[in-house]
């Protein structure tokens, strides 16, 4: 599903822009963390926040990220949010702060509010 | 409308990732170039792309732009498609293609396909 010459703008820990369905039917989008399993693109939010009420109305999502080093190189991956886990303990926010070099104090202030988007892809586009 | 700690984000030349939504109501999104002029912001596309097919069927679209220095801070500007200006000799493309360092031969290729996309913020989010 993912081209393997853009595989790493997933693999290498760049901010991804995830976009989602608004409860007005507007898009909203915003610059956030992800990780790749080579099945699944996961997320870390709060159920406090829009994106995850968003995602509960309307599953389907899509992620853009481009090479900082070459703007040009760009993947879009188009998905739904399958599942939603809980991360009770902000185990899955941490892998995600270790991998994007965010120092905090474990666990996370929202760790009792915090949810992992668990997202399969569907379709992707590329350049 | 948009706040002046995060108006640099406009100005400096930054890839934005742009947010519509699918004839099927789904989101996509992608990078794409932008100029802010404090009124409206202006994107270039072709008439035969997806994002140009998708605004005119629903005009509502919104930006996410981080800073590649701070990645935490970022805006995100959620607004509507006003107008679409066509740009047949590609002048609007090539104040984008210098605005971005883009070396190229004018004309640029598609131009009589060429528009401009001229939105207007109405909501904005950062951080």
């Amino acid at each position: 599903m993912i081209p393997e010459s853009h595989e790493d703008l997933l693999t290498r820990p760049l901010f991804t822009h995830l976009a989602t369905i608004g409860p007005d039917g507007r898009p909203h989008v915003n610059p956030i963390w992800t990780i790749w399993d080579g099945e699944y693109l996961r997320f870390t939010t709060s159920t406090d926040r829009r994106k995850h009420l968003n995602v509960l109305k309307d599953p389907r999502v899509s992620i853009s990220v481009n090479d900082p080093d070459q703007p040009y190189r760009y993947l879009e991956v188009r998905g739904v949010v399958e599942r939603i886990e809980k991360d009770p303990n902000g185990d899955f926010f941490d892998v995600l702060a270790v991998r994007y070099g965010l120092e905090y104090e474990r666990p996370v202030g929202d760790a009792e509010r915090r949810v992992i988007l668990v997202v399969r892809p569907e379709h992707v586009t590329f350049q």
